[in-house]
């Protein structure tokens, strides 16, 4: 361990911060999902006496030799089953005191998925989906976390067509318009809604009716591929 | 250390998991400004043996007793002085061999300021803004940090007035446009800016005109309050 001019070698910078390498990092995905016109999230009961009986996010700890990004597709994996899912990074919470093991510092990964075309394990510590307006108390700070991600998907639903894996692929500005009210948890005016989609340029109308509802049949519409990723 | 039924408890998780709580996490401050037509970036010589002559972005390791937004604020003052910048967290990477001293897991934060209105503390390891079109290797993974940062930022002008605090409050569409460019890294059509610009409602029209100035006078502007958070 030596010393060159004002440069130190990173054996050295190690040696004089041991205390700082003491840090666990975890991983914890939120992921969405689109039911019965309502938006809802996967938990698992915590397997920690501190939070008996409270749910949590699907997590874990990031192993030694193992990339953040790749623990989040591994954690998803082992917890769900789930593999053809693509993980967002959306935020890192690092307040000193939110692990009862002591300093964990988690990464929040998220994702927005078909209830319908994923099919869970769920023979795992009551792993299941809940709507996202009945979720009270969380384990950790989880209920935080899931604010976050939330917030992160009201923006993207904004500004880009992020839900086009959630309706069939052709649908009606109704079930476009649901969908957004259900992630947005709030109603919104028929007139003013159709009048922002359009000017995004999204859709391409098939020149074609709904059939078999139970109210005025409503023109179907796709997402423009060029949109979509 | 005890075990109920199905639970564990935090202490009982920890010691099954040693060798997990062995991570530093570090924090790397990405500092955008905007000066005479370019884009520049903080950066600072490296002070590791290992990158040499190289630089990096402005960051440390987080303190055993800090929170992670807390350690940005203190690193970017620590380094520049500088205390009145709002620093947004991006992205955190966590490739398992980024970082010479060991697993290091590290989040960037990303601000954009007006360099003339803040002075650093030029002292410190050669500490100066680069032109970010003239940055080539960088120490550690900083350079792909930095891009990520860059994209970030290219994403964020597109949707928010987050360039309002790089012009005087008064200012033409040749020098948003200007800033635009320097930000995107491509010249734009004047008639494409002008009228994208316009759909977003984020300017105010004063009914002045430049004066003083070498080309033909261009009408003012400034940012509606309003979408100025």
């Amino acid at each position: 361990m030596t010393q060159i001019g004002n440069l130190k070698t990173a054996a050295l910078e190690k040696s004089s911060h041991l205390e700082y390498f003491k840090i666990a990092v975890s991983v914890d995905c939120v992921i969405f999902g689109y039911e019965e016109k309502e938006l809802k999230v996967l938990l698992i009961k915590s397997d920690l006496k501190e939070f008996a009986s409270l749910y949590s996010l699907l997590g874990d700890l990031v192993r030694p030799d193992e990339d953040l990004d790749e623990a989040s597709y591994r954690i998803l994996k082992e917890r769900t089953d789930l593999d053809d899912v693509y993980l967002q990074q959306v935020h890192t919470f690092g307040a000193v005191k939110r692990h009862p093991s002591g300093r964990v510092v988690s990464t929040a990964y998220y994702s927005l998925i078909n209830i319908n075309s994923h099919k869970l394990k769920i023979d795992n510590n009551d792993l299941h989906w809940h709507p996202v307006q009945t979720i009270g108390k969380l384990a950790f700070d989880h209920k935080e976390i899931l604010n976050t991600c939330l917030e992160h998907l009201r923006g993207q639903i904004e500004e880009h067509p992020v839900v086009h894996n959630l309706l069939n692929e052709k649908f009606s500005l109704r079930e476009l318009q649901e969908l957004y009210e259900a992630i947005l948890a709030t109603t919104l005016d028929r007139r003013n809604f159709r009048k922002k989609i359009t000017i995004k340029k999204w859709l391409v109308d098939l020149n074609e009716m709904e059939d078999n509802v139970s109210h005025r049949p409503g023109k179907l519409y796709r997402f423009n591929k060029k949109h979509l990723k």
